[in-house]
């Protein structure tokens, strides 16, 4: 029996989406072979990576003037890779609003001189701090955010307005879930593993005139120029997670995209919270307009209790609910997956586990 | 209907194998999810992780000297974690046997004072150098050689003797294939997408105290040491590449282990190359004793009789002979999960042509 699986990354998969991967898994559209067994130079393989490409371009409206590459290494590695590609004055700007994008921030030390321009760790990062216009270093080579924070459940509500200097956001739990302008950002990145594929394939979305010049001590393979020239196929793609990634935008486009997701993640988010902001058991501690539609973590009034909680979840098909270890209690991550039966049947189990206790 | 699938990778699985996983895609191991959706901090995942390293570690004999890591970017990026982990006098020395080791030597450059000591390039690479003590520089970080030559089809038949200096072989073409001698080596390393898994991951065993001490300038991802320390689990892995590598790892530990399969191997390949030789209308120029054991290219009479050839075997469910770019003509991988008859198949087919033509 398949389970409501609350993971924060790698996550659930649409059910129809590993049923069609599950199907073509000997033989890929009467091609006699698995995906995972074919060339990257065949012909069919060069379709699936192009209808990748094109499924994101059109789901996030993503003009010409941004390339669009599949690569390996996850999004740590472009915390590095992001600094060694705009190099410019050596000189940018962070907002911390959690773990990853702290540890993105200490990342890039050695290779560009890096501030923390705003942060809310001294609110434990319940918020998105309000970023002035003073207080951008005027020759920066970017501002980088963290657009969804996973661990702490906080977003940003839209992108910040940062003039002239190239916006970087790490959308790795957000993308595609909700609307967004892609051309308010000089480069957006995500590890696919949480709306869009098995872990292994990272996308990234670059102005082009960003990635024209690399510092010279950036390795090849992190050079985005490397991978915008050769159609992401410089060498040897991660073929199997484009290709379920590919899947999943298919699946998400007939579902009518974006747009439509949105609004049945904004259902799912809106019931939990909504729940958990009528009890007295549950907590959660995000300031309201920052919330997270992805990921809500939330604690019982003690941390036996948390333990608890995720035990019993556990034996009810509701998995994975522990929250982050830094954080602790819990957390439900919804992405575009989750359906929203298994949020109806998380609060369910919520009521039950409230009365008994 | 499943085909014989000659490409050099990515390439053939199992089909014990892929029939596995296909059945468990929906739910592995009553866990009531895909792998492809299991938090890589989770106990089933954290078992799969460790079985593939266990293993890797019996069916090649790896001792407790050496480091296994599992990680992202393909050998390519190796080429660049290298002297970017391996960083005492920054110098190195490169054995250029073809495409890819050329590719190697020239991709360091920036991090290392590297030098080609031997070459076969002068016969395009249709033989192993011998490497005379005499050219091998004495404080050289370590010597770079590739195992088997995908492109060129050669091999090595035994480790260099580079005295102290540390070897460090790239066996993504032949890992698992036949015996080797790990103790031989400092790093071996190994994109999976030949011999082992889907392309995403890569293997590189490392003898520990090589990992210690990385250059300021190596980028945390690229450094082994990172990986080492978190068991490859320091980001999300490419989790689902590395656990069908489990998977192929296993069904070759039932089928007797690399010695079987070696043997498995030199019986598919002689069975070509004796063929071949017999034939006045196929040739392979490769000198006999480097003859690779995965890697078969071979020609007919003229260039367009190797067009027909391709064609007309992939309407015979002979697929992807088309030889590399740079060589042209015909090549057969035939790795580990080629069949037998696979092989004997492609020599039918081949009388058949032979006949025809």
């Amino acid at each position: 029996m398949r389970v409501y699986n609350f993971s924060a990354g790698p996550s659930m998969l649409p059910l129809p989406v590993l049923e069609k991967v599950q199907k073509a898994l000997l033989n890929y559209d009467n091609t006699g072979m698995s995906v995972m067994e074919m060339s990257h130079r065949s012909k069919p393989y060069e379709a699936i990576n192009a209808k990748a490409e094109d499924l994101l371009r059109e789901l996030m409206g993503i003009s010409s003037q941004y390339a669009v590459i599949f690569v390996q290494g996850g999004a740590s590695t472009q915390f590095e890779a992001i600094p060694l590609n705009i190099s410019k004055s050596k000189k940018a700007d962070y907002v911390v609003t959690g773990i990853f994008s702290e540890k993105a921030y200490k990342e890039v030390q050695k290779f560009t001189s890096a501030k923390v321009i705003a942060s809310s760790k001294d609110k434990n990062f319940s918020y998105i701090p309000k970023i002035e216009k003073s207080v951008i270093t005027p020759d920066a080579d970017y501002m980088h955010i963290c657009y969804n924070n996973t661990i702490v459940g906080t977003r940003f509500r839209s992108p910040v307005d940062t003039g002239d200097i190239p916006l970087v956001a790490d959308m790795s739990s957000m993308i595609l879930s909700e609307e967004v302008d892609v051309s308010k950002f000089g480069v957006i990145y995500a590890g696919a593993q949480k709306n869009l594929a098995p872990a292994g394939v990272t996308i990234v979305i670059v102005k082009r005139e960003l990635a024209e010049n690399p510092s010279p001590q950036c390795p090849t393979m992190l050079k985005w120029k490397t991978q915008i020239e050769q159609n992401s196929l410089y060498n040897t793609p991660p073929a199997f997670s484009t290709y379920v990634a590919m899947e999943v935008m298919q699946w998400l486009k007939e579902l009518g995209g974006v747009k439509a997701i949105q609004k049945i993640n904004e259902e799912k988010a809106n019931m939990l919270y909504d729940f958990i902001d009528n009890s007295k058991f549950y907590n959660n501690g995000v300031e309201k307009e920052f919330r997270s539609l992805m990921n809500v973590p939330f604690v019982s009034p003690s941390a036996d209790l948390d333990d608890t909680f995720v035990k019993e979840a556990g034996k009810n098909g509701l998995l994975t609910l522990k929250g982050h270890r830094l954080v602790g209690g819990m957390r439900a991550s919804i992405y575009n997956a989750m359906p929203v039966d298994g949020v109806k049947s998380l609060i369910e189990f919520m009521k039950k586990f409230e009365n008994d206790n």
